[in-house]
């Protein structure tokens, strides 16, 4: 607990200063103030998460995290649970989604197994922080222990610990788990107060009956454990899931360490909620990537108070929408920086503007 | 007119061959089937436009064109009118918004002086094609002669022709000109019938009484031309811009050799009705690349049937908005070139799905 402790207590706010001097530059670029929209805010935003002016946006990572899911057994999906060790091992050949997308915004990939069912072959590429072999059936009891949550949470900051070593000036977050988007709902609901239904999706593409189905599963796992909606590792572990709680901690550890965090879509989300509700001033440091296609992603970025960047109908997970988001935090950054003033450039001002 | 006849005869439909192939490729790439969302329907339009089951986007252009507008005279903006030289030699030495933004796409840029109203310093980045110094008033009369206007159009297909010798697999759009919103909106009403209060904003940042004045400037531009709203050339000579012309050349041009055309803002969008009024067919060769914050954008590319990528809140135009799109349709592509099949990664699939 000393480890999560001390993160949460090193994240600061933003520092004004920088945004300021980051604000006044865009306004003297070769533009109409402003006219750059969003970009703008994300270069302002970045510049007071590095506490620079002139932020920069160099060494870029994706941290995909994988874990197996209990609640599995109640048939929430349309996959099975070796899908989850199948697809790590996809990401470790180079053949997935954010392999492409991550090669695509020149970031680097670590995939980290939270809690995989199985055993993974080493890999340089694959940092094993393995929980359990999966969670339990939340339908049965607590998805995990008390001391399993703080875990997660923890190794989660050791993993952005490392990287932040190596140099990274902007992190991405995706997830990899079958049956996740079960336990992400179960965790927004549990925080938020709304109900099963108005929280659960359709996850990797589900009928109506099966829909209905998943509803009543988070419905029975919430009466099962009543989870306290003051304590968030307590969802966590009730509830959640090693990939989640995992996620949660690069959160707050990138946070601590003034890392700009992409998040990518539902299950993303539900880490952050879990790292929002522990540490309330991380949520200057979070740009959420993307609104999903996935039924509840929408309200829960509007209850985290986030705006997402882009809408593009994703709803693949592992960090696919981060990996676009890296790419406009970057556009952002570097607009703020490479672009020449009207006085650098001898461009007349606009008057009134 | 015969290059331009013979351009407009050389647009085909798109190939449903290829479409299907990649759209069936999509299905068995290793993620739920539809999960990237857009990202898929970018592929498979691109398979479409290109021909081939396994399209490429390598060798990446923005064609930004730079004319001055007569209707400048009326003070429908705050920015003088040298402005458009000044910042044409801004992109020239690299420190515009669409230099960074090109630069981060790994696009080549070209620029194009369609009818600045100087004479621009010669340099290798930039291709000369003055139509004129500038367009007339269009308040007074007819913003250029109908020869004119054909001129311009058929200069934009020679500036593409000649991109796509060097070797192009994807072109954005992207304008210069102080006064050309004042045009692209008058475009606009004149083909859609529209109002001139309904097609009107406030480009580089107008204040409420501006905002009027230029609706009335619009307006009796129209009244004066009386522009054919079926004779889409007459709509350009008499409201329209040489860049204007010579953006709908570019896409007329990509077009007829197969080269998907990535539109930016709302100039670029004025350019597409004349270039769509044209040639109907064009319609499936170009991607909206976002929904800008001018009023009536939103409007226009519903008027158009297109759907925007990004809603960034950009409105400064240049490309800037079509270099981010050139970055989502790249991406698209290579998830559908780059990820594995189930077969191939020995993924077990869904069912149902």
């Amino acid at each position: 607990m000393d480890l999560l402790t001390k993160t949460i207590g090193n994240i600061k706010p933003l520092d004004e200063k920088a945004m300021a001097a980051a604000r006044a530059r865009q306004d003297q670029l070769t533009k109409p103030a402003g006219s750059l929209g969003r970009l703008e805010e994300l270069s302002v935003r970045i510049a007071g998460i590095q506490g620079k002016a002139k932020p920069q946006i160099k060494d870029k990572a994706m941290i995909t995290m994988a874990g197996d899911h209990g609640v599995v057994d109640e048939k929430v999906g349309n996959w099975p649970r070796e899908v989850t060790a199948q697809m790590v091992e996809n990401f470790l050949r180079g053949g997935a989604g954010i392999n492409v997308l991550a090669r695509q915004a020149g970031a680097r990939i670590v995939f980290v197994d939270m809690g995989v069912a199985s055993d993974l072959k080493p890999d340089k590429q694959l940092i094993v922080k393995k929980i359990d072999y999966g969670t339990k059936n939340m339908c049965l009891g607590p998805a995990m222990t008390g001391e399993q949550a703080i875990k997660a949470v923890e190794a989660g900051i050791e993993v952005i610990n490392n990287e932040a070593k190596k140099g990274l000036d902007i992190v991405g977050t995706g997830d990899m788990g079958i049956g996740n988007t079960t336990a992400s709902s179960a965790v927004f609901a549990a925080l938020s107060g709304k109900t099963a239904a108005e929280v659960t999706g359709r996850g990797t593409g589900l009928s109506d009956e099966q829909l209905a189905h998943k509803i009543d599963v988070i419905k029975r796992a919430l009466a099962v454990n009543r989870p306290n909606p003051s304590q968030p590792l307590e969802v966590l572990a009730k509830v959640g899931g090693f990939e989640i709680g995992g996620l949660a901690g690069v959160m707050l550890g990138a946070a601590a360490k003034r890392i700009p965090v992409i998040i990518d879509g539902f299950i993303s989300g539900a880490a952050a909620l879990i790292a929002m509700a522990l540490a309330p001033q991380l949520k200057d440091y979070i740009i959420a990537a993307h609104v999903s296609a996935e039924a509840g992603h929408a309200a829960m970025l509007s209850y985290m108070g986030l705006k997402p960047l882009l809408n593009l109908d994703l709803r693949l997970g592992e960090g696919t929408g981060a990996a676009l988001g890296i790419f406009l935090a970057e556009a952002g950054v570097r607009t703020l920086k490479e672009m020449a003033t009207f006085a650098e450039a001898g461009v007349s001002e606009g008057d009134g503007i």
